[in-house]
């Protein structure tokens, strides 16, 4: 079951610019509601299956997330007028856990991209561009509103990205509610939260670890360890 | 068989302006290369599974296009320096099938969506944005390159849709070769190679007919009819 979760996955769902520190540090506008993309299953990269693979002439930059790994069907999810606790108890009974993941993103990609108004497909799909960790079970985070995430390139300190995902601007039953009033979640979808401050490039020969700390203890199951290659291959940005 | 398969499906992706009178009735620049986007599975519509829900505010147009349905694993397809005959015939190799498809796409979601350089996920991604045919056997279909797509909103003469696959700017291998050096193609994956000129909007009352042909004679496996309604729901557009 640590990984089994990614193969019924038949979507992955990411929030946008959630956290304004981050949306500061790119020099992007500051969302009114929530925007999401999709990212292909077939761009997840289980603990063990490493290395990340950079295609040639793409600036690749982490971002860490929380994810949550959906087991039940939810369409037209409506969070407005519950409070904060009831309405996070009933995203939390739609889920079966959680996993965390770094939503690798080509930025130079990104940026050509979005200058034209086309897609973001590219720079958020290829393969690889999608480590996670093992499975986290429910009942390993009491409240996913309050843990910290962590990345580190190369072991540095202080960490790269270090923050509570209770900097979110769009609460997590927010983010369920925008996106199920568009798509249906389906058992399996993994839904990625939005990325904290401190996103960064990495190269061929780089390593990565990441995870989240509950109460300053880091949780086993969430832990990514993983290193950057050269990808090879056809592509090549820019050509 | 004639939809199971959907339900193999993990992702759908699909190709953006490839025929070149649509690039023109859009007032769209013409790509130099195929790029790409991501349908949700869970935006498929399956025959007889109808209707078509229009989301209020959003301005639903159709896009009828060939969809090819993998049974391969295709990672770093490399078309150049072969004839065309020969390429296609080894993206035949990797294929199952054929289906038709409806990109259904809320062109006025889409157009503010480019302006702010965000993803195209939402325009794209409603639940039954994507009804699509029966299951076609390689078979039915001797050549994918020039095969005549039809739509026609409320049975009207001429059809809103009428042209032939040969029109496509990038041909089949050249579409295959982008995406699989990006992505990993999977068993089930299904990607609609872009759309001819005539798009248009449908309205909660109007009923869609498309399908292909083959020699001039309709094929039964690739009709699709359907009806359009209202979504409903907690979405609406502008709001
Ligand atoms: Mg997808
Ligand atoms: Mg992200
Ligand atoms: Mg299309």
């Amino acid at each position: 079951m640590s990984t089994a979760f990614a193969e019924k996955c038949r979507k992955v769902v990411c929030i946008g610019r959630n956290y304004f520190d981050h949306v500061l540090e790119l020099n992007n506008a500051k969302p009114t509601s929530p925007f999401f993309f999709l990212k292909p299953p077939s761009s997840i990269l289980l603990p063990g299956q490493g290395p990340i693979l950079a295609p040639t002439g793409v600036k690749c930059h982490y971002e860490v997330e929380l994810a949550l790994v959906f087991d039940k069907t939810v369409r037209d999810y409506d969070y407005r007028g519950k409070d904060e606790k009831t309405a996070l108890n009933e995203v939390i009974d739609q889920i079966s856990g959680y996993t965390v993941a770094i939503d690798m993103t080509g930025r130079n990609v990104q940026d050509e991209i979005k200058k034209k108004g086309l897609p973001w497909t590219t720079a958020k799909g290829f393969d690889t561009f999608l480590p996670v960790s093992n499975f986290i079970p429910k009942s390993a985070i009491p409240d996913p509103s309050d843990v910290t995430l962590f990345l580190t390139v190369n072991k540095q300190t202080p960490y790269n990205q270090h923050d509570s995902t209770n900097l979110m601007m769009f609460k997590i039953p927010e983010l369920v509610s925008a996106i199920s009033s568009v798509m249906t979640i389906q058992p399996g979808d993994i839904i990625l939260t939005g990325t904290p401050k401190g996103v960064g490039s990495v190269v061929p020969g780089d390593h990565i670890d990441a995870g989240l700390e509950v109460d300053g203890k880091v949780l086993e199951d969430s832990k990514i360890s993983v290193d950057v290659a050269e990808k090879g291959g056809i592509y090549a940005f820019g050509k």
